[in-house]
């Protein structure tokens, strides 16, 4: 039988201690820790199953505060099971601390940072689907969602996708305290509407008051033994419960108490209780069977589009590899996944049109490991920005490919054209950035990113292009291939993905009026071959870019950084896409972005005077 | 009474149309619009009241394809409508057309770019708040969705405002064809499941079959008779119906017919008909009156955060113009967004979490003349990036506000910093990025924001900064301060935001040792002041750069491409915050980024040798 007294001590400690850190740090937010109190209390002493003294174990339960900014109430319970002492709690917020203001994984056994508020709950999801149906292990997902966050779409995809799942291995409790950071939630107290939108999402849903130590155990125990459906637990509670100054007040987010030492006492003074939390039943995560082979080759001259070969080599690489898995957001005969799809189905994961449960579910699965590859169109994953963002804070290593690069794709039009990813993923920390411009170099570079660290993003293009690489050359991240040098080049043309192919044109044509230029296949884009563009500056009187992509964030701006500081800075122009595309043949929207080969031999012309 | 053999035979009209424009166009997504022609026929013959003589009649409904992929059938609605001819309907997807892949404003009365998934409907919350709360002007919004696009989080954010809203003038028809790009949707054809979830986020739900013109009158006429709650219509459909071949058959998306000539005439042959659309009632739009004011002056060596200055601004330009809006997402009291909406209560909008729901309420409003300003984080608006990247392409006039820029926030960590929103929003097609470091400098650009085209972008600081610029100086977008100058300098040292005072700093102490320094305060980055950034390249030794921002995309980025042509061209250092940050106080972090005055000092100090 549970001891309810405990656990309601229990929550009280979790209180005091929210408070407390939040007063050492001098920031936070205690009011929304509090609210929350008994439901972790609960959750802790019976029912996660977490090894705290060995956060790597695979059968571990995961917990995820997606509502990041009650980490006083996260550090607390890390406190109560032994994890962390009363003196490190203390040094929430400060600097050095691994208690940051939101958490991270700097302090395990935290699968992922929070803090961007709708992000927690699809990675749980994404956790979830890799204990069905990767590891193949018995843990538990829980999540404890804000009730402000339940307006971002994030969370609502999903809800979405759990449902259809029948993910019953993941339970998430909603602390519903009413107040957001500056009024009332849209649903208030309403936790009939919060339930009818969970049960429409073919969820279970249980609706009780947050504060009942008896009620909380009881949910619980049901999400438990509820099979087929994820479960949510609606909880009426109150923002900063347990100290009159504070409890359901309004101007009481994100601050320290006023008054922490009467605050304290309220609460019933410091405890010193700890948890003794259940450990999970030992198990061994699943590990896919492969049956070898060998990257894809092509031969040079063939005509092949980078977006196939992507998913040639993914499907080579899942032969090799058991543990590379691959997600797609409905548009993998685009993406062309497909071909993994079909290849290694149990491997595969359709998020159907839902970018950031994509991007989450992805990280999600690497946080256990396995290697997760995720495809859409490269302009859909600006609606994940955040979700990448929020994926370096979580120091997540993640295989990103947005397809259908640029103008190049023709009548489609604007709204499906990448013109903006490689200023984005440049723009993200830790991020690596490639560009192909043909079939083998793809292979080649699909084959890298399965063992780098942090984010990496692979650019494809809709079109066929010709296979100038060969399949033994060494392509690499950080890399560059020079297409056409001598000593005699007066100019370097930077290219990267379909301009290649513009440049060389260019380059014959400058040729065949006397003018010899270094043509340069760019496919690394970050980390950008700083060599080869230093040697070409020295060696050259100027240098010219041309990107299927805006003039801001992309190669150029690469190519004028890896420059700015060099020795010999020749001038450098940037060719790029300059006014709103519409729609047209590839080759009439190149012509009209002044990206092709007639608009870089008439600035070649004008560079070299 | 309706005259539902004529409504069938348009509907037919609709199909014939579709086959042929993508016939004609040689791509295109005939399946997905013959699955709606029957809805759109029944609302264009009985429902929509829209001029489209006269696109710019305040009283006009709205109609909005958010599966814009259905522009076959947008276009053959415009044609039956006599708003174009057969000739440019044919037109469709080459090169010069009007008609582009995905609808955009270029064709009137398009309110704005759709295509990618889960933006339209967005959009159209935002037009119906606009009818409410500004124009007070009876139009209503009809949204067409596709059943994919339901997995999107926005469009569930868009469901959450608009039943929390109680907007009955807006209609939304779902056209569930079951089928998406590559396999069934998750919830094929279970109205039921679809009508729960509308249902239990406030809407009137009603189910129908989608073909059945009698049923779809029915539908529409409830719609607009229901008050106090918008109304959903799920349409059972056939994606392809009316031509065998495609009716409801898997990999028929996004492409021709293969046999267009028969499938007309399965379609009963070439139609002429047209349609007399209803013309709204007359009526014109709200304007809110002014009480006059001036924008709020700083004495010069006040200590104010640029986010206060950005809300003071907001009042004073309310009461000057009755056309300004403001929203927020739920951090008002972070923003300073909140002052406008105690001074300007029936001009606030109030958007919870929802970054996306709140980027596209503002283009909504804008479609009708509106002056929106929308704020929240700056690194939550990367939530929205596609949002905005939608905006561009609907050629929409946004005004953005982004707080808390960089580490300088402290404690709260890596979540809540913007260090990624320079380089996103100069990504930005035809966009506006501004960076003020003192409050005399922010209102004045809040002010000009109010008359510029594109979306535009103002990035504020968390904590105070000196007032060093005059109320009375000419700031501008474009322009930049120079804070010190001499024909001594060695060095410029260009800085924007909170790292001026740092530049500032560090141009003490190297003055103290001799070395003469320029320093720039570059408040517009986009576009940014060449002509003052060429003459410092020429008149000194090396620029350093410092900014508190990722490498990639920012200020340093910005100076680079204005100096990359130059005649002179010195050496430039990027300072910038190299490692992702943790939580501790601005100072401290600043430190650890290394773009505090030391830092500038000893990059100094190495790049003059």
């Amino acid at each position: 039988m549970p001891d309810h007294d405990f656990r309601h001590e229990l929550a009280q400690q979790l209180r005091v201690d929210s408070v407390r850190a939040s007063d050492a740090g001098g920031s936070g937010h205690p009011t929304s820790s509090m609210s929350a109190a008994d439901l972790m209390a609960v959750l802790l002493d019976g029912y996660l199953r977490l090894d705290y003294a060995t956060p790597d174990n695979p059968a571990n339960d995961h917990l995820i505060f997606s509502k990041g900014h009650a980490s006083p109430l996260y550090y607390a319970m890390l406190k109560a099971a032994g994890a962390i002492t009363d003196e490190e709690l203390l040094s929430f917020r400060s600097f050095g601390s691994r208690l940051e203001g939101h958490p991270t994984p700097r302090i395990p056994p935290t699968d992922v940072a929070t803090g961007s508020l709708g992000y927690g709950l699809p990675v749980g999801v994404g956790l979830a689907l890799t204990g069905k149906r990767l590891d193949q292990l018995p843990y538990r997902v829980w999540v404890l969602c804000g009730d402000s966050e339940m307006a971002e779409g994030s969370i609502w995809e999903a809800f979405q996708h759990a449902g259809w799942a029948g993910l019953d291995n993941l339970t998430v409790i909603v602390d519903v305290n009413r107040l957001g950071q500056t009024r009332e939630t849209m649903l208030g107290w309403d936790l009939d509407g919060y339930v009818a939108r969970a049960e429409a999402f073919g969820w279970k849903a249980i609706a009780i008051d947050g504060h009942d130590v008896q009620a909380i155990d009881a949910a619980l125990a049901q999400a438990t033994s509820t099979t087929d459906r994820p479960t949510v637990i609606f909880a009426r509670t109150h923002k900063g419960h347990g100290v009159k100054a504070v409890d359901d007040q309004p101007g009481k987010h994100g601050k320290p108490l006023e008054e922490p030492a009467e605050a304290i006492e309220e609460l019933g003074g410091v405890r010193s209780l700890s948890v003794t939390v259940q450990t999970p039943r030992p198990g061994s995560p699943c590990r896919f069977s492969t049956d070898g082979g060998a990257l894809p080759r092509w031969e040079i001259g063939e005509e092949v589009a980078t977006r196939q070969a992507y998913g040639k080599a993914l499907v080579e690489l899942g032969g090799l590899r058991g543990d590379v898995v691959v997600l797609d957001g409905e548009v993998s005969n685009s993406t062309m996944s497909e071909l993994f799809a079909k290849a290694h189905p149990d491997r595969y994961f359709e998020m159907f049109i839902a970018e950031q449960q994509m991007i989450a579910a992805a990280v999600g699965m690497q946080a256990r490991n396995w290697v997760a590859f995720a495809s859409t169109f490269g302009a859909f994953l600006t609606r994940a920005h955040d979700f990448v963002r929020m994926a370096a804070v979580s120091r997540a290593d993640l295989r990103l490919c947005g397809s259908h690069a640029g103008v190049s794709i023709g009548e489609d039009g604007p709204s499906q054209m990448a013109l903006e990813d490689i200023a984005m993923f440049r723009a993200i920390h830790g991020s690596t950035v490639l560009h192909p411009s043909d079939a083998n170099q793809t292979a080649a570079l699909v084959a890298e990113m399965a063992t780098l660290p942090g984010i990496s993003y692979l650019r494809t293009l809709r079109g066929k292009t010709p296979v100038r690489t060969s399949p033994d050359e060494n392509i690499r991240v950080g890399g560059s291939r020079v297409l056409r040098s001598s000593s005699d080049d007066v100019l370097t043309i930077v290219a990267c993905g379909i301009t290649v192919s513009e440049a060389e044109k260019a380059a014959d044509v400058l040729e065949s009026s006397g003018i010899r230029v270094r043509v340069i296949d760019c496919y690394s884009l970050k980390p950008i071959d700083g060599d080869t563009l230093l040697a070409a500056a020295a060696e050259t009187r100027a240098v010219l870019t041309v990107e299927d992509h805006w003039p801001e964030g992309g190669l150029g701006d690469a190519v004028l950084d890896a420059l700015a500081q060099s020795s010999a800075r020749p001038p450098v122009r940037k060719l790029a896409v300059g006014g709103m595309p519409v729609s047209g043949k590839p080759d009439e929207l190149m012509h009209a972005a002044h990206i092709d080969a007639e608009a870089v031999v008439e600035a070649a012309r004008q560079m070299l005077g």
